[in-house]
């Protein structure tokens, strides 16, 4: 199974990406998107992508981009992030680019940055700490 | 309208809790709790806890939490959060707790917890700025 | 060698704590704390104690918070840290505490608190993740 | 007074510059450096830089940084930050670059990056916010 195929099969497991009605828009070595439509699902208070939404599909990119980094028999999970929010997120879809700068043995280092529809205005940057561990079976 | 109509009121207009089945658990001063049972809708991979919805809840805890601190006609905005997760989010249940910390005229301080069912064991922490803005018609 | 003196010797090869004129007040398990008399050697620009000194204590507090729950052989080095500042730091002495949250095997996560010479006011905060490592010979 | 010399009143008042033997390197629109050679008076108890320093000059950068994009009569203070260490700081000289991301009227977003003497290998990566104020008198 190639490594898009791996991280896909993974990826609809995440029940929380469905309730988003977010998807896996691209895999590559070291960089994972995941794209999400505005819809009702997402919102905060005033009608725009909720932090919470935008942090959800930065934190499975971001994971997803360790996980293009690691052996078989392995799986990450997040040991912390932080997310700055930049501007409000008033866009009919959101792009989470997640980014594997340092790639250690026992953890990794990424950056994920989530974009309005252009994918040229940054909404929101994360940094986050990931941990390699055995898959659980 | 008493503080926890207000606060309802906003709370339900959140798209997002609605699509992880969160509610408004109570509100205090200083302190908002926020409950989510455990659904398909909320996990990551292996069937726990996505990450991304126990920050939902934690954001919104602490949003809330400074909402109770701040004159009619404001809102709060959250300018940026960290979680640090502690452990694997195997619940039937999770609480989020936020709470202000320090209340300023323009920032709040706020830090979050989220507990299992027990509300004894912490699986997850949140340290976030919020901002004061005047509120959107 | 007890605990304290373990520690206090590794702390008196920190030089950055002797250029803060910083020293070890106190280690319990858990739980250590260190303290820093204003001087010039430690301001920002307005002449109140510089975030990075007040970090540098904390850092010390939390990695020494985290050493006691180590065994031997080992030492923890910091992953990541988030400091808020709540306070401008105008005070004639600041005292990090450090405490450990959770203690992994791998992984600790600790929080420390700055507080003025009242030890009663808060002037920043402190989230971080330290790892455990084999210790340097 | 150009911008190079109002930073450079400025950082010359932050004692803690001194203490850590650090230098303002170069100021450009959105962008400053900070240099540090290594010496004891830097170090943690291995004897590489402390992450402590590192931080500090990452927040003088960063702080700086967003100087340069204030009206007179204002500064910037940080509200928080978090710094990720990648690598052990074992270098003859460390150099902070600290970027404006976003400059918003009230808060600055801010990014910086500490290298090696080569300027190539990054050891350490913060991320910020800072608030605009009315400047002490």
């Amino acid at each position: 199974m190639g490594l898009y195929e791996q991280i896909k099969e993974s990826f609809d497991k995440q029940g929380l990406m469905h309730s988003l009605n977010a998807h896996l828009a691209s895999v590559q070595d070291g960089e994972v998107k995941v794209a999400c439509e505005f819809s009702a699902g997402v919102t905060q208070q005033d009608g725009y992508f909720h932090g919470g939404a935008i942090t959800s599909i930065l934190d499975s990119a971001c994971g997803y981009a360790a996980w293009t980094k690691i052996p078989e028999g392995k799986e990450v999970l997040t040991v912390e992030f932080k997310v700055n929010f930049i501007k409000a997120a008033k866009a009919n879809k959101i792009v989470a680019v997640g980014k594997v700068i340092h790639a250690g043995k026992t953890l990794m280092f990424c950056e994920g940055e989530v974009f309005d529809e252009t994918e040229t205005t940054v909404l929101a940057k994360m940094s986050t700490t990931m941990i390699v561990i055995a898959k659980s079976v």
